[in-house]
């Protein structure tokens, strides 16, 4: 999976995801009101606004853009027809020829994982019948738990063509409140926790079974953007994992911040933006040019603005 | 809500936590079998499979016990149906009068973390309307994102008296490859990351809004059953915590090992048994005694020894 998605990535000349992390007060009235007029004020309907939404975002920027990255926490927040929308919003951009990155940070002991795998990655079966449930493309994981909690993941990457991120340094404020804490090596050196975590990353990308034609593996990692200097030493310890680039727009990452985590071939990254692309109606510059019903008329020039930003920071 | 499952502890007698983690390879032909003949070898089936089997778990066992604790990842698996059939045994366990620990392990970014908040513990706006998504009493929560990913539950664990677990020692193989890394601390001293982990949650649930009549907080750990030693420190690191044990039974826990998890006055601790129990039916001394179809008499039978196992241990 990982070799269509630097596939995409090069043809679109786009190293973007679009975060599809619909919350109800980015979502214009035009798409509300019909939905409540007809299903009222239900969970089904907050499933099928979040659904309708998305689709107008995903026709407007599909040619540009090689995936998106819905979080699923956004879908689960309304339950049954929440997750319902999140697996409709999944099969649609899969159909829209789309890389799926399901922003789902899972992770757990070995048995746990090995469900949450298949749940996302992988099939199941039911009797002698086989079904997949989620079928993303590729699962964000969670590493807390170590090797038990990855391995799985890495099994149906194998079998299933199937790729994951794993959080490594994450883009939020308190994001050194553990990652950054300083531990100690057998040698007397100390490191910063985000850094072991990137080694035990290299580890498992570097199994030759899950390296990609392009050199690039199916395991990637998750470094915010708001860490620009520690993404610097991150692509060094990890140089076959594509990493997953969260907090470019709205947590505050800009397009010279983002050097860091590329190669020199241009390569390497994928960059994400949520709100700064799905709520870009709402904000400046495009609020005064875009009205509400346009909205994904703005997420399209939004993500060309974006596209733009990081072609002129890459030089 | 910690005073409640405290309480139900006291009434019970029972520190005992049943996980409902089904998997397929658990659940008796008897049950699966008819359910094929109707539905087929679908999801919609496997869903209604887990939740018949759980069912009956719960119907034999309910009387002796203070909690149950569905896994979701168990359902996840199958997709929508696996995750309408959590969201029926979380209610029909709370209409058993059983207190609900969703083993969810979710966190994320704040806003994010927010939206898991709604869908596990809190409620979520559609329009002017206001509806429950999944509805547990606590949720397991995943400390790597630091407080930005604890907060948002914080906030509603007070709003809607509900709690959490937080990881703080999982009990798996690989739980040490992060969780024992020694940190430097500014004063020279080293210690594992699992006790930093630790001191945040005591802080958290140390703020006063979330510590109940019990003297115990809201927020609480999960430390394995699998490491008595350091729940001994752990014990002492956070006094206002419950801790949630995992381990006990088919990975390897023994009632011995608990002692440490528990204050003197034998609270203070819940200890979870997945596979042992609900999956007695099919292992040594229950597989001799009760056939496939007793499956839930096995099961309450289980429940019965390890009351007795941990009472003994606690002398």
């Amino acid at each position: 999976m990982i070799d269509q998605l630097v596939e995409k990535i090069r043809k679109t000349g786009a190293p973007i995801v679009v975060g599809l992390d619909p919350q109800m007060k980015f979502i214009p009235d035009e798409v509300k009101d019909p939905v409540f007029d007809e299903m009222g004020e239900t969970l089904e309907a907050a499933g099928e606004i979040l659904f309708r939404f998305n689709k107008k975002i995903v026709d407007a920027t599909c040619d540009l853009i090689p995936a998106v990255k819905p979080q699923i926490a956004m879908y689960e927040r309304f339950g049954i027809p929440g997750l319902e929308a999140f697996r409709k919003t999944v099969d649609y951009c899969k159909g829209k020829d789309l890389i799926v990155i399901g922003d789902v940070k899972r992770g757990d002991i070995g048995s746990t994982s090995a469900a949450y795998a298949d749940a996302h990655l992988g099939r199941v079966m039911v009797g002698d019948r086989e079904h997949k449930a989620f079928d993303e493309d590729f699962a964000t994981v969670n590493p807390y738990l170590g090797s038990d909690g990855v391995v799985p993941f890495l099994k149906i990457c194998d079998e299933q063509d199937k790729g994951i991120f794993v959080l490594v340094k994450t883009s939020n404020p308190s994001s050194g409140e553990f990652q950054d804490r300083m531990v100690m090596l057998n040698n007397g050196e100390a490191r910063p926790l985000y850094e072991i975590v990137a080694e035990k990353v290299d580890e498992w990308a570097s199994d030759p079974k899950l390296v990609g034609e392009s050199g690039y593996s199916e395991v990637g990692a998750v470094v915010g953007a708001t860490y620009p200097e520690m993404g610097k030493v991150l692509r060094r310890i990890m140089p076959k994992s594509y990493i997953l680039v969260p907090g470019y727009g709205a947590q505050g990452g800009k397009g010279k911040d983002l050097v860091n985590f590329f190669n020199e071939d241009g390569l390497g990254a994928i960059v994400n933006s949520s709100r700064g692309i799905i709520a870009a109606y709402k904000s400046e510059p495009y609020c005064d040019k875009y009205s509400p019903e346009d909205f994904a008329d703005a997420s399209r020039a939004a993500v060309k603005a974006m596209k733009k930003d990081i072609k002129e920071a890459l030089g």
